[in-house]
């Protein structure tokens, strides 16, 4: 753990830069809330024209502090910022959280960076500014100008909106999802999410980190920390929308739309995304209390056959689907219903069940081996105590001698109910108000699970690449002054990458094109290659499917006479000479430089799978060949990779193979590569092979 | 509306047959209940052996009572049910709510109909059997056998789920929905959900009708009550997963699964579908309580960045995307906000804003022409008071001299939260604690407005259709014990339905083919023609492109060879001649007859589309040409129907005639197609319009 975030985070002195006498300053408030929120560590006001506040000794500035000062609050106005900043770094203080707004988020970029540059001088560190404060509630310190600390819980929110904060802090209560920590991160000047994150996940008192973002500084390093983190983490993503209309002028740009790459970049972090503010709290409730669920055998237990359905048809929607128990499980269970229940699954002990229905039902089903997680559902009758019901759940769970699977409650009715339900919450049972709730509670235990398990702390490299030789290809075309390479130029890039290219070679003259041709094999495609020609099919200078000599002469005379006709003066560097690739399933893979995360590789079928129907997945660069075959089962349209209508599988392997080796390509030339795309690449049946027909690079600005 | 519905559900007097007085009886519950909970009526409890119950006088006999008696609650056991329900009718009760439950649920359907027989005999109308009973605030009736009425409110909600709806009776109170009625209908031995539709359409005291739904008796009729009901309509529908499982044995069919056949005629009735619990009281809460929202444009007014951010993220989801106000209704929202506000959508009048800013904004946005409806957001802050906020907001709805148009709020916070929340959804104004669910709300008052208008209350019926043809053919194949048509007989029934079929005749020996195909004009397809052989490529029996005589003679020779090779034995009817339909885009329409709403109409684009994508969708027969239209854009690749790559746009005005036409001849002929299909359809560019090129008809059984 970082000692000087941790002095930030958790400090053993604070003094409020900014300290005022007047109640409705921000400057008072910290103090306030500091000393009505039980901090007991020193609090040294910074105020040149006060004595005391509220019993706390001002001093005129923070060097005239004569203790040690682990953390500064800074509420003066934001050009005063960097004068405060030097005097707390010359007075040693480890890292300031600077609450005053009028930053980057007006636009004042310098102003914020030079308050960074200082701090780095003294090595400080900065959280903020533009923000509310830092809450935690096993420091009791409410070093914030909100009133008071959230419910206490064990997880930690990092938020980049402060008014919902604020408005979180206050709906900890009511909705009963207790947090340790609340940060408002604000401009994230200094320390950022991934900051965050790394220290959160060495925090003795967080059990799960929610973050609520509206952008990431740092896509790369954000992922690295998350895959890092080994607590549950949850992402409210705000903005998703506007995102998805700010279309990318690239072919493959445009399919992009950063919320899709953010949703990519999360799932393989491990991030779980909620969906919106409810989900957040319904997912950190679960996430922060319980075990992830380690299988996929889900019991529900319930009194109610609809709310029974209910369920049923949320584990199929969250991916949790229901399976019948075995039938030993099925007989115990039947001891404890009447007899017009039904043991299968859900386990209805009807109506009728009692105390003793419930608490022998959960405690059997919890304990039996075959469960991996069990949903308790409970719908107010009038003959039953929601909270001895309750009771009679918690009893059976403490007392079945298992542990360490997840369970979640619903208990569907009144007050009586909402009572009850705070009362399993308080012992660490996520309960909630709908049987969905509590299913999808379940399964996000279970998508925990599994993400932990594939989000990798290594980045995928594969031995087989020459990444010097094609920087020299880039090289050689920078050098001629273009940003684009020629097709040729691009398979030799791709070749040098590992991917299996149909053999192309350059031809510059008729007599050569014959020699190639001969060399690859007929039948051959010929093409020309001429920076000035992008569109080669439009300019009627492609032909396929050549069989002989005479053909590739017949060839070499037409494509040259097309292009010229098409364009005059068009710079000419010959024509490519490629093998003609039997006919199989096209599928475009393609890459995209994301402003957040970096290279970012996309797949998709070809042809109108792509174009029309918009079936594409996206994964952050690289991904290694188990990423590259869940990519392939994403698009909607992966059954016809599977192989349709009496065809055999293609080839998934070596197309997984392609994947990865591309995708570690975009990223190892990402100074380089600013588009790209392979399209179509052929994939053969299985054990076949692939083949990338056509290459497209264009490049970085320099 | 129906007198004796009236006096089942509004009864002036009631019986309670099986009154006990034992405490932890039902019988004794009813009584208890009816008093308790002020119903002004009088109650008769019958019991033999008791003199009064709770103040009533008791009579041994339904018989003995004697006043008029509207209504009886019966709780005696199954078994004695019939008697009783004679008893009831000779004493001129008007209907029975029978609590008891162990009828067809149980699988005793004969107890079930004899009782309804019974009834029926006398004119009287039953709800239930195995039911809770029925409750009434405005009629201050709690006949069943939960404790209280619900909280006061304007909708209704009919049970089918018994444990759900004594669940929900508690839950009105903490999720703050009110209702004037719960009802619970049980097996719908006799009332169902069409008849409650109708009933609650003209009840003074609902506004908006909500139902819990596991099974539908009657699906057209349920469908012709709801279009015709001119309220709101919610369903939430339970076991929508375990359909879906129940995949049919017909291609079409295995598509269907009748939750997505439920799905269509909810929408194509007008009936908002509810997503689960949670969503279904959200629902209510804004159907209940405010007018549709009847153009497009949504304003936004929020105090907090993030949650408008959130909203906006909600409004694209939910179908609602937010549009940047006109520059005059900016200007004017601008003199009510600091300068660093905004005044685009949202309008965010920023966590400075007070009571002035959300009463000006407010009022300001909902009075303006260009608003069609107005989501108001407010995240708690430290510095002011969410009551007074509300206040703010609903005196700024009042003031502002407009009407008509829908408003939501959310209110994110705490316990102050809740009891603004409260405040305004007592004054009608539905409030969230989630941003999202505000927009939701809005978003389905717009669908709701939509909805209404495309709810057709007459059944399509083209005017060119000659159905005495169509079954002339019909029963020509089924005398020749058959059950399914041959693909002539089938583009024969087709073509009376107006369909345009390829022209396609039946040839009996060379000579009539070649005389066939000269009247057709070459080219032409040949294709076998036998009750024997249905895949007919696969027998080699079907001959394309034949362009001249020698080409037809060769083709007979060869078709007829290849059917007696693939099975000697095969009856053969003939040849089929067939003009040969230029190739375009290819679709298939198709029907399937869904156990709960009849004939349906299934469309998708042919190929993969329907075959690997699923990318199909469903409409209950008839269709309007308008609402086939709607179902071309439906499809995942309508963009394909609509002209890709530089195409034209596909005829989809003469594919929606198909598919109308189509709809109406498996309506109209219900009795006799269990399935069909037309696979191809071939759809050319727009104008040229489209073909039938093959034809597939099976007959129900007889």
């Amino acid at each position: 753990m970082d000692p000087i975030i941790n002095a930030v985070l958790k400090p053993k002195s604070i003094a409020i830069i900014g300290a005022s006498t007047k109640p409705n300053k921000i400057g008072f408030k910290v103090v306030e809330n500091l000393k009505n929120c039980g901090y007991t560590g020193p609090v040294y006001p910074i105020n040149p024209d006060a004595e005391e506040i509220l019993g706390y000794k001002c001093y005129p500035n923070i060097k005239d502090v004569p203790y040690v000062v682990d953390m500064a609050v800074v509420t003066v106005p934001a050009q005063v910022v960097p004068t405060i900043t030097r005097e707390a770094g010359e007075k040693g203080v480890k890292g300031l959280s600077i609450i005053t707004s009028g930053f980057s988020e007006v636009g004042d970029h310098a102003l914020e960076e030079e308050v960074v540059k200082i701090a780095r001088e003294y090595g400080m560190r900065i959280i903020g500014p533009n923000i509310i404060g830092v809450l935690s509630n096993s420091d009791k310190m409410n070093a914030s100008f909100t009133n008071f600390l959230p419910l206490e819980g064990k997880a930690a929110l990092v938020s980049q909106s402060g008014a919902l904060l604020i408005a979180m802090d206050a709906a900890t209560y009511t909705r009963r999802v207790g947090f340790d920590k609340m940060i408002s991160i604000g401009n994230q000047a200094d320390l950022d999410f991934a900051d965050l994150i790394a220290y959160l996940n060495e925090d003795e008192n967080t059990t799960c980190i929610t973050l609520y973002i509206e952008g990431i500084k740092d896509g790369p390093r954000f992922m690295q920390e998350a895959r890092k983190c080994t607590k549950p983490i949850i992402a409210l993503k705000a903005g998703s929308s506007a995102h998805g209309a700010a279309a990318a002028a690239s072919h493959t740009g445009s399919l992009a739309g950063s919320a899709k790459v953010y949703e990519a970049a999360f799932e393989q972090a491990g991030v779980a995304q909620a969906l919106d503010l409810n989900d957040m709290f319904d997912t950190t409730l679960a996430l922060s209390l319980q075990p992830t669920m380690k299988g996929d055998n889900l019991l529900i237990v319930t009194n109610g056959g609809g709310v029974g359905v209910l369920a049923t048809d949320a584990a199929e929607k969250y991916g949790l689907p229901l399976k019948f128990a075995p039938e030993d499980v099925q007989a115990e269970l039947r001891k404890h219903m009447p007899s017009f229940g039904s043991a299968k699954n859900p386990v209805d002990i009807t109506g009728q069940a009692g105390l003793e229905g419930y608490y022998e039902g959960v405690k059997y089903a919890y304990a039996h081996p075959w469960v991996d997680g069990v949903v308790v559902l409970y719908c107010e009758t009038s003959v039953t105590n929601p909270q001895e019901i309750a009771e009679a759940i918690y009893n059976a769970l403490q007392e079945s001698g298992a542990s360490g699977k997840p369970v979640a409650v619903s208990l569907i009715g009144g007050d009586r109910c909402e009572t009850a339900m705070k009362w399993l919450i308080e012992r660490d049972i996520p309960t909630y108000n709908a049987p969905d709730l509590a299913v999808k509670a379940m399964a996000s235990l279970r998508k925990q699970n599994e993400m932990l398990k594939t989000a990798h702390n290594g980045l995928y490299k594969p031995d087989d690449v020459d990444s010097e030789k094609a920087r020299q290809i880039i090289a050689g075309a920078r050098a001629k002054g273009r940003n684009a390479l020629t097709e040729v130029e691009a398979k030799h890039v791709f070749k040098a990458y590992g991917l299996p290219v149909a053999p192309t070679d350059l031809a510059h003259n008729e007599d050569e094109a014959v020699k190639l041709a001969e060399q690859i094999g007929y039948p051959v495609v010929m093409k020309i290659v001429s920076p000035d020609i992008l569109h080669k099919s439009d300019a009627g200078a492609v032909k396929v499917n050549i069989k002989n000599e005479q053909g590739v002469r017949d060839a070499w005379k037409l494509i040259l006479e097309n292009s010229l006709a098409y364009k005059a003066d068009a710079e000419i560097d010959g024509v490519a000479i490629q093998e003609m690739a039997p006919w199989a399933t096209e599928v475009i893979v393609g890459s995209v430089n994301d402003a957040t995360f970096g290279p970012t590789l996309m797949f998709g079928l070809g042809g109108i799978f792509v174009e029309v129907m918009k079936d594409v997945t996206f994964k952050v660069a690289p991904i290694d060949e188990a990423t590259a075959l869940d990519m392939q089962s994403e698009i909607k349209s992966s059954k016809i990779l599977q192989g349709v209508r009496g065809e055999l599988p293609r080839d998934q392997k070596a197309l997984a193979k392609v994947l990865a080796h591309y995708s570690y390509m975009i990223y190892d030339l990402q100074d380089e590569i600013a588009e790209s795309d392979a399209n179509p690449v052929i994939v053969y049946e299985d054990g076949q092979g692939v083949s990338v027909v056509d290459a497209r690079i264009i490049l970085t600005k320099k």
